[in-house]
């Protein structure tokens, strides 16, 4: 399904050509003052126009449309909504035919039976991340006092960016990218040592985001060539604090309290200019396909924020289920 | 929380050292035919004894206590229980006072208000993976005609196996490794677009796994440093066949009938024979640790079974959804 | 939280007073014929106007804003929204000093330290509801051949309707009513042995509604003054079916293939023309209160779409749970 | 599914005349003094062999099997196993062939097609409630402070409860009662205005236990007939006290800080001693049935305890949220 969460919880609905996209969110705390705004910033992080991301104007903010008061949120559901336009239906229609390599449009048809909204990708666009950006604005303001430091570590290669990209653009082509997440002042003890462990909960919300292949904490898969003295993150003190932060900042599913460490791998944009084979299915054999229309080079240079949001979200969740627990226990 | 899926639902409980640890399946359909003996040969699988792994006995099968009847599932909650036994417990009174490197110690202090059974990691330990590998069973039979391949891919370096295990067991070390997992003859369109795509449930249930430090799908982290060109995978046929498999067999968040595949990193057991400095609660300051007792030097040797199961579950229940809507549908 | 099912799934949200009230809608199977007119006949009967209802105008139908493309389904979440107009936002001021009797003001502001949209009742309108008729429509779309017989049994004491109204109307006060609802060709096997057996998943809706106080199935509290002999239904052919219904349609929590068979008590509307008493919590004392608007004498009169709309949005997700459950079977 | 919860989560299993039945608890705050001696008075208020209620033995206390170290709570999933014994198999064989009226034994085989543990009622069996009232006992320990009175209102007419036992015994028949439960010192604040509201989960625990015919909250049926201005309670002071409570403590389905009260009809107990026509699926035809064995004349009898822990759950779980928000809010 499509939803998220126990405490603090997220559900996401809409499609890139349809009326409106937006976010359902349940359990926000009351009296957190909020306005349309307040989204600006994270937004614009997302949105393209830099070199690599596509020209197209999204220059949108969220409408409130309940759970706020009064420049507060009032406890009750939280609904925002991004109406949809600039949108250009007859870029998408030959996909139905001849479905793009990399693209969900085949398995769109697959598992809704034919009955899916193809355009702009319908339900399964990038744009859908839109509310979960949104989404982490508020959780952001949950988890007042921890800091949250999101980069692109690299493109393509590794190699230098701008050549890289300017490579990929000369060829018509796509690059990916490796996109960091780095989290300070988080409390010790959020997550469940089964289940619901703080990587898993992550790791959920994470791979949601379209285009991700790969997600580690700490040294991650470079941990499966190490000696177990070399990872071991060594405790120094009585708050629990180690020099080294090998396991990203958890133990046993739990965050231990020391910065928590993550790298997400992006695929690089499915959408290319320059023409690809694939199946057509009226003619019934392989044929060439252009994709028209503005697309990223590189979209995991919007993927900063979308992946911060990823993981304050289920931070945020995690905060309120522990709020619970320091008050309701009996030790 | 400590459980999961939609129709096909897991909870698991125990502790170590305690009376019992084991799995309690809700959803499971009835009517499979199911005994104890059933559970053998995955558990072998996941038994220490061979070099690398621990001497501790764990020749137990699980004690089927509700859910079956006359050999076969009866569509109740199916509790599967395993009985501890041959424990050690003074190995483990000292990491009160000094928390191992790497382990849970310190954080289930935390978590829990120094309530926790340390006892032998007590539910952080891997002996609780004992249940998820019984679920397993339960789903690889839900999920008939589906075959799985789950592999050690590698210990140490990625070099020669046998010297790396012989390395690290020389110096009083420990090593990783990384697993891979193989889907075939999986049906399409399970997973849903967003919160629920097939890889965030996948990682859910995997990052649940004691050790896990990374996921990646299909090309996984090498994908960011690939083109679109080289990256996007082919229709070849009217069945959505890809004569590449650089997505692993997931479009859109929805296996598209290729084969679904997967790589799973762990770190290198925690628990090393030699000597590590750590801090000591009682005598407020770093202190020598040595850690007693049997331990794997690679447990990433047991840990492809553990994978497997963790993975079926998730398409079980996933399966189980899908007939609602192969069914529901109205179109 | 504000959301119900497990594979059809409802997320309600909205102020009375706000820029808009609806429902999202999750898991609807792809495929069914849908517009915004499919709504009409259920919302009229909601609809206030007649004798006894308010006159505050509610012609609104919900804008589909997802999961809808080409007049049928999508498959994907599905937003219902209605903007709301014809409001008076005066009328409700007074309510946070003076709270009034038999309503949420009061709790409202406990519940959410004094953030809630007080406004019309903020979230605690009965006009809320309207979402879940909406959903109500939905349902019923999914269960194909299944009908549905929900009427007002009785208002007040159950004497004649109208001159209970008149009377209750003459005095500025108001009445209550029960409701019946009666499904037939409900297909066998629906719901669960235990927590969520059919009365605990119908009931939970139910007396989700505004002004829900008793809830009963088949003879209800009259079979607590009964004999076994006399309250057992007999078995008399081989499809299950029984010449009486006194278990109203439902044995071990599950459906039997008979009528399914409950009553709904709702209170009298607690918003009445006279004046009342009530503590004022400016002047720190006991002070008469007059509530103008428009208030239903009998709010009992609209429920009946209502309560079948709980009654079916319960029956539309346990059929797509049992559809999973044909398929899936071993036996 | 057979759970319910959401941060305090319980899920039941087990057969009648199965090894074991018993209670999975999630979500238990650590440090809470626990022994399996705390059960004994709770269940021995659930136990039979006063007048009226069976003479089978069932003296057992639970095995607390995880989430249990040194006399506390651990905070890790508790396990709570009743062994089976006394189990007289040979009494219920008949019922596949010729289910009993009033009984799950039809419904049972529909639902699991055919693969049901019939014997003594199987997973629906009153036994399994065993499993609930060990859960309230856990969640009256999180509930300190907040007092439970729960008691047999009634018998059969009515009227003298040892007249009604008598008259019913004498005629091999059995009757059915009214159970109320009144909590008092509840904090103001748990519940949801809408799907979770705090009618909705109590209704949604207690309509699992076995013959549950309806449930009322307050004036309950009796609102139906009365007016608002005799319906409303008034607040008198700044705590929200009210000096009347025909809302029963509850006002858009959040607690009032006033007694909860609520009460339950039970129907009279299947199982009677005089003999019954029924379909019988071998013959092909009605024909008499005697069901041997020994059954409670009026179950409600043991009923009281049965209800106190259902709405004990479900309260120690909300007052678990309300923890969270009571520390997570901004206001």
């Amino acid at each position: 399904m499509n939803s998220f969460g126990r405490l603090f919880r997220l559900s996401i609905f809409g499609e890139s050509h349809g009326p409106a996209i937006g976010i359902l969110l349940d359990g926000v705390p009351p009296g957190i003052p909020l306005s349309e705004e307040d989204f600006s910033a994270d937004i614009s992080r997302r949105r393209p126009g830099a070199k690599g991301t596509t020209l197209r104007h999204e220059t949108d903010l969220p409408l409130i449309e309940s759970g706020c008061y009064k420049g507060r949120t009032s406890g009750t559901p939280l609904l925002l909504r991004f109406q949809n336009s600039d949108t250009r239906h007859g870029d998408y229609d030959a996909f139905i035919q001849q479905p793009r390599p990399g693209h969900a449009d085949y398995i769109a048809g697959v598992k809704y039976f034919g009955c899916q909204d193809a355009r702009g990708g319908g339900h399964f666009s990038g744009r859908i991340t839109l509310g979960l950006v949104a989404a982490g604005v508020l959780a952001k303001k949950i988890l007042a006092g921890v800091t949250f430091n999101s980069q692109l570590l690299g493109m393509g290669d590794g190699g230098n960016t701008d050549e890289a990209m300017t490579g990929a653009m000369a060829e018509g082509d796509s690059i990916g990218g490796v996109v960091s997440c780095r989290v300070t002042h988080l409390a010790a003890g959020l997550g469940e040592p089964f289940f619901d462990s703080l990587e898993s909960l992550l790791a959920h919300v994470i791979f949601a985001i379209p285009g991700v292949r790969g997600v580690e904490f700490g040294d991650g898969f470079g941990a499966a060539s190490m000696r177990g003295g070399e990872h071991n993150d060594v405790f120094v003190d009585e708050e629990g604090r180690t020099d080294t932060n090998h396991c990203g900042g958890i133990n046993g599913g739990i965050s231990n309290g020391n910065p928590l460490e993550l790298k997400v791998a992006f695929k690089p944009t499915a959408s290319i200019a320059r023409e690809q084979l694939t199946w057509d299915f009226e003619q019934k054999k392989m044929a060439p396909l252009c994709i028209g229309g503005r697309h990223d080079i590189c979209f995991a240079l919007r993927a900063p924020v979308i992946v911060e949001a990823a993981v304050a979200v289920v931070l945020a969740d995690l905060h309120l289920i522990r709020q619970s627990c320091l008050r309701g226990c009996f030790s």
